[in-house]
């Protein structure tokens, strides 16, 4: 069949494929400019990024697409296609309203800004990271505006929507004010009760490192044939289907640092592979957004690992590695340690308990920052005194205050409360898993995490982008829409008295 | 100023521009399958890489290029932009003149030859590979024969002109029958004469043998802020300008095999690296065919290494990183090891004496191959027979014998001459770089190269394409064209009683 006898449907398939794989192609860029870039390569790979974007968005504002669209709801579909053809006119449509000069302004004001902070931060010098980060933020207003009036909504949620599709910000306030207080009691009653921090320091060569996580990762059921594990600055997961890649970074004195990174992106690596495979190259094949994202890799770090039944498989693991420390491994010893919590400074060290305080403070101030009620220049006053009341210290500094954080200099707003929802999301489904799999604790203490995974493929992975939204998702898989009270309950009994 | 006031020579460095990104795209697609990628997401990377060749054969096929060639002949332009326009218009009339359809037929058929070939040579399965091979061969043909329409030469000169740009096979074989006897009787007598190999066998661990190979690699010139060493199963170097990166392997039982290679390839990645930056983005910027490239190779591994006074170098180097194998380090079992020399069936593994009758070999027979001369059915008896004749041995196989090699069964024809003329023309440029440099040797013996790679910078590296045929660009650094005396010379000198 060739192209020309193709129902619009499928013109249409064949035009997003082409998306996808430049996707995966700037992926794969992003991902080699992170682990395996001589330095002095940065402006040809950022060249190609630009080169690719360009093309990207030469096809995506193909106006013969809306014409294709058209033709294509007359056709005949079945569920998934019909999916597939709304998240295709929604990415037409928003890739149509957004000029070309605008996108362009955008991504050279947040690739700039980025740039600029990456020298910024280290030095303190929020003067200069402010003058970047205005026009970008301009910009990001601008963007946000479109964006609202092409999917009917506020320019904030118009931004959340793209790392948590339909989520509304009047949603996030419920959640957020349902759970704040609570957290800080629970904050409070913990320091006050939880016993010293096990010391676990030591000598952790990082080759043994590296075996024990990628042993855990497989355990798990990662796919190495599928799949890599690297080493990077910033650890993240990146790719789709039959390549997917995880970096992780070494403290030889310290192997929980690695090796709590790596299980989470092992959580985000396999529900990447899990995503149906016949859709791989389509919308619909994709990851329900970054809030669902964020639930795979927190229904492992937070609702698997630190518990009891993972500290027994682990111990064991840690015995095989690292022999000559076996006398700290005691589950009691490891298991105080992954749910030790702290007042602290900087989100991506904190404890799962005081973590969903960080996401509030960046998530009230960004609404603040979008509509234009918070200045940049006031912003280091306004994180402050929001850091004071919500977590109980103050930064002496902007750079572990409000220059902490890639996001927002990269233009990523709306991003940060996919991680607490994606936090919440991993109780509510963990609540289920358990409850449906008669033996769940007895299975994770002797590493069969297959059950475990299956269900998860079957409830979330393999569904890819078919329900649209992450409600649609959890009422399928759960019953019931995102409820903050699975996450209270799983933090309270955690955490509680 | 905007692309409309852009004069017609400007636009066509736009165009050609964005094909360079096009193909450093590609090349890291192809790095990371040999070095990087897990091996599932094979046929991931080979639609990435069909989807590259589809946007840029678009761009180059687009007839308004014809144009804007004509018009830009009348403008006023240095040499180095006429140069540049020169190599435009050939790549724009080769790309025009193949019908896409065969393109595409060609491509595919390449890629699965290779596959089969992967599978086959293992078993020793001629058959199977044959099958595969004879389409592709045919579809060679007939992009020789419209190449070479283009080009005003016979179908296989334009098969070679893609590695050594307007070189005719008619010289090729008046320079290898003035060597082919010479380098013959060289073996014979060589053979008969030499000592036995000296045994450096050992343990020698592949982290200080990468930390041997880089060391030699820096002291040679290679920039650690703008390239990689790696490891793949074969050696290779690819990338550009900023970016450049070899492989190697490692066989812990012996440090030469991959010191050697890693030498090797870094005369490939000096060239890379001192290429003209102005002009690293267009074809008058890139590295002179691949005859040239492996003359920089040939220089570095042949005229540079297997030498007495680098031996003096080595030596200290290997004591420091090898100090327990020390008293196996004499500079005469160094040399004697690098300059043995066997008659033996691998191409790849072959000494630098016997190398060019391998390549004589595939010469010939891939001219009767693409004149249709010579049936793929009879290629392993051929191949037998003349082996026998020029080298004195015989494969009892088909894979230690016309299956050893990726370049046919990937259609690369037209590309083994290359290694030889390389060869021959590193031999030339050492001939004059020694006389130009007072104090070569003495150098050398001390690890101070910038001079020589500095000579080669000037002479070979910084003018690209510029002079559009080797023979021009010999001209200009030596004096002459290319003279196969200076290999003899060396042959001669270096193996001759």
């Amino acid at each position: 069949m060739t192209q020309k006898t193709l129902s619009p449907y499928k013109k249409l398939e064949t035009i997003f494929k082409k998306l996808t794989i430049l996707d995966e192609i700037s992926n794969l860029i992003h991902w080699d400019i992170e682990v395996m870039m001589p330095p002095s390569a940065l402006s040809m790979h950022i060249d190609k990024l630009q080169f690719l974007a360009k093309i990207r968005s030469e096809i995506i504002k193909n106006p013969k697409i809306y014409d294709l669209i058209g033709n294509a709801k007359s056709e005949t579909l079945d569920k998934w296609q019909e999916a597939n053809l709304q998240l295709m006119e929604k990415n037409y449509n928003l890739a149509q309203a957004i000029p070309i000069k605008l996108e362009q302004k955008f991504i050279k004001a947040s690739t700039h800004c980025n740039a600029v902070w990456r020298e910024a931060r280290p030095n303190n010098d929020f003067k200069s990271f402010a003058a970047a980060f205005k026009p970008m933020l301009q910009l990001t207003r601008e963007m946000a505006q479109i964006r609202g009036e092409v999917l009917k909504m506020k320019p904030y949620d118009a931004l959340i929507d793209q790392y948590d599709p339909g989520r509304k910000s009047y949603e996030i306030d419920a959640f957020f004010s349902a759970i704040q207080g609570k957290i800080q009691d629970l904050v409070q009653s913990r320091i006050e009760s939880q016993s010293p921090k096990p010391d676990l320091r030591g000598h952790y060569p990082e080759d043994i490192q590296k075996a024990l996580g990628s042993e855990c990762m497989h355990d798990l059921g990662f796919d190495f044939d599928r799949g890599r594990l690297d080493i990077s600055t910033h650890p993240f997961c990146s790719g789709s289907m039959d390549d997917i890649r995880i970096t992780t970074r070494y403290n030889t004195s310290d192997f929980l640092q690695s090796l709590m990174g790596v299980l989470h992106e092992t959580g985000h690596a396999i529900y990447e592979m899990n995503l149906p495979k016949k859709w791989s190259n389509q919308p619909v094949g994709s990851a329900l957004g970054m809030a669902i994202h964020e639930s795979q890799s927190h229904f492992v770090e937070m609702q698997l690992v630190p518990t009891k039944e993972f500290m027994v498989y682990l111990q064991q693991k840690l015995n095989k590695h690292f022999p000559e420390h076996a006398d700290k491994f005691t589950t009691d010893a490891l298991l105080g340690n992954v749910t030790h919590v702290e007042r602290s400074l900087i989100r991506v060290e904190a404890d799962e308990l005081t973590y969903p305080l960080h996401i509030m403070l960046r998530y009230q101030l960004e609404k603040l920052l979008i509509s234009d009620q918070l200045q940049v220049d006031d912003l280091p006053q306004a994180w402050n005194e929001r850091m004071q009341r919500l977590l109980g210290v103050t930064p002496t500094d902007n750079k572990d205050g409000c220059m902490q954080d890639v996001h927002w200099p990269s233009g990523a707003f709306g991003y940060f409360p996919s991680y607490t929802l994606g936090s919440m999301t991993a109780a509510q489904l963990a609540s289920k898993c358990r409850s449906d799999i008669a033996n769940y604790s007895e299975q994770v203490s002797v590493g069969h995490f297959q059950e475990i995974f299956s269900w998860l493929k079957n409830k979330v992975h393999q569904h890819g982008s078919r329900f649209t939204t992450a409600d649609n998702l959890l009422l399928h898989a759960t019953g019931e829409r995102l409820n903050p009270q699975h996450y209270l309950d799983y933090l309270q009994n955690k955490y509680g008295n």
